[in-house]
């Protein structure tokens, strides 16, 4: 039995990570305190990521992972060099710690609420925003598809490479998280949308097309349609009031909620929860956001996006009211926010003032 | 030699396909028709789609890909059952036909262009459109990747079914397109974006990589960045002026067109070309759209994409001044479109009479 079960007070680890996360986790952690204390949780800081990386040469070793293992939850800022930086080869941190987690603690939900807030800016036209409240949330598989590292290249550098990816789909993984959209739906407006592309990917499709519709059929009062991937992009922007709870794969998902995140307010604003629903390891909170080394350091990242993940946490962690504090403060600072630039600890500052 | 050579009169195939694809190329030709005389080229239309497999459970005859390998270039309507319809199975007409045509003459540029009319409708807000013109092309690769049909599945039907896709990407499939993109950058504004994913897909995403940069040094004056599909996705929403030339991967390509299209006002104005530049085999000239069965025989359907289409396909013809005719046709029509709907053969006429 690990220590924090031990003494009953839930340890969650903390990575910041690189760039921006561990300016903006400072201030989740901020508005965790103001909303539960300062002792409800014992926090173990993990210094994991792009700096570590360079100066050890390690990026998850496995005592750190064994560690993590006993933790009730994990939250991560974001991780990741700057796109073409020589510093550190691609995909190496991506891979080795965000996805290693993601795959590790077989977080097959990633949750992705998207919702737009009054008074949010949006590259959306007032005629779209205008027909009605967007408020839906992508439930997007996180340990199979073409994330699951599968794949090679032969020749390498010649002329004559070839480079292959596999996406890898089980029943399992499918019907796991399938079933979780709808239970989810339930819960919500009633109504899940498979995205998907099963006129191309005939094989993955068919077997994502077969269970959504054998899971459906067991949530009669639930109703359900079908999307390709490329027609989602085009009722994201045209009719995003439509949507629900979207169910896809972990890549069509990727893509989904970036969508998703910049048509209501920017991934500035966008939560995401990477979930083991069974809780048979700790789930991990964490801001859909990058780690966007432009900006890093400046003090000037908005914070909002990890704090609503704060509030996913503690609803995973059984306090929904708790939660539910979190979601109405910044529901509150939002909806005040004018076209005055604060810094990322005065947002911090003025959510947890409200909770 | 074939025919169409011999008399020198160009042979093009026609394809209308299924739902409103027949009515959108009758426009197309009315406008092609208005353009260079009724006998500038020779019409050969077949009766290929939904309808025809019903018929006689044939797809695309070897005898008639035999005839298509002769002509001069293809129009393509649209082809594609209903998604969720029963009559076809799903990705019958998609992989038997279209995707066949596309891989059979080997078209590795799939090209689609977003403009933005002055006075189209679209989802972005105005604080977007006004920073400035919108106007740029993807070259989407066509003969690779996840539309390569390799893949497969085991135990299928049962709860072990594991069902896999893979992304095959070649060096020289990569090298060509690439190429293709920065050659068409040279005569835009000179700016070419790659979009992938390479920090989750290592292997294909390296070969993009490496040959990116190895083509961007051959063309010191074309400027070059590199977006994540994910980041591509806000970009698109938030800053789609930043965009001069996308070159990306072929199910990259199929959802960055559609949301292109989206913020472009609508796939009803969307054209494509999936060109063979070596003119080895005949290109193929469509709109992004598809088959749009939920509208189809009412007359209403946007003919603009296809008329559109025919400028990309005269322009690859040679004729580049009947190219520039239809294009300025459009832009006439477009900027003078009010709120009253028009009927497809409406709009056919209105940019005929321009050209
Ligand atoms: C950083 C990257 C590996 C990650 C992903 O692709 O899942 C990110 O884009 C996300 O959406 O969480
Ligand atoms: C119909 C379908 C197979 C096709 C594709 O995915 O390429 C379409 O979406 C397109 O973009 O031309």
């Amino acid at each position: 039995m690990s220590d924090a079960a031990a003494d009953k007070t839930p340890t969650i680890a903390v990575i910041g990570g690189d760039g921006i996360g561990p300016e903006v986790v400072a201030e989740g952690l901020k508005v965790l305190d103001a909303t539960v204390g300062g002792s409800a949780f014992s926090y173990v800081h993990y210094d994991l990521g792009a700096e570590r990386w360079q100066r050890t040469g390690e990026v998850l070793p496995e005592s750190v992972l064994e560690e993590l293992t006993g933790v009730d939850a994990i939250i991560l800022g974001a991780v990741g060099a700057a796109p073409g930086s020589k510093a550190i080869p691609s995909g190496l941190l991506e891979r080795g710690l965000l996805l290693k987690l993601r795959f590790a603690f077989d977080h097959y939900v990633n949750l992705r609420p998207s919702k737009l807030y009054p008074g949010v800016v949006t590259p959306l036209s007032d005629a779209i925003v205008e027909r009605g409240p967007i408020d839906f949330v992508v439930v997007r598989e996180g340990t199979e598809g073409l994330y699951c590292g599968v794949g090679g290249s032969m020749q390498t550098g010649t002329p004559f490479e070839v480079a292959n990816e596999v996406s890898v789909n089980t029943a399992r993984g499918v019907e796991r998280v399938v079933r979780d959209a709808f239970e989810r739906a339930m819960r919500r407006r009633k109504k899940v949308t498979l995205v998907h592309k099963h006129n191309v990917l005939v094989n993955a499709g068919g077997l994502w097309n077969r269970i959504f519709q054998a899971v459906a059929a067991e949530f009669p009062e639930v109703s359900n349609d079908y999307l390709h991937v490329d027609a989602t992009m085009i009722m994201l922007v045209q009719d995003p009031q439509r949507f629900d709870v979207i169910v896809t794969d972990n890549l069509f998902g990727d893509i989904v909620t970036d969508l998703a995140a910049a048509v209501t307010g920017g991934i500035g604003l966008a939560a995401s929860a990477n979930i083991n629903p069974t809780g048979a390891f700790p789930s991990m909170f964490e801001p859909v956001h990058g780690s966007a080394p432009d900006i890093a350091g400046q003090g000037i990242a908005d914070p909002t996006a990890t704090i609503s993940s704060m509030a996913l946490l503690l609803d995973h962690l059984g306090r929904r009211e708790d939660a539910a504090r979190i979601e109405s403060a910044v529901d509150a600072d939002v909806a005040a926010r004018g076209s005055d630039r604060r810094t990322t600890s005065q947002v911090g500052d003025a959510i947890a003032a409200r909770v």
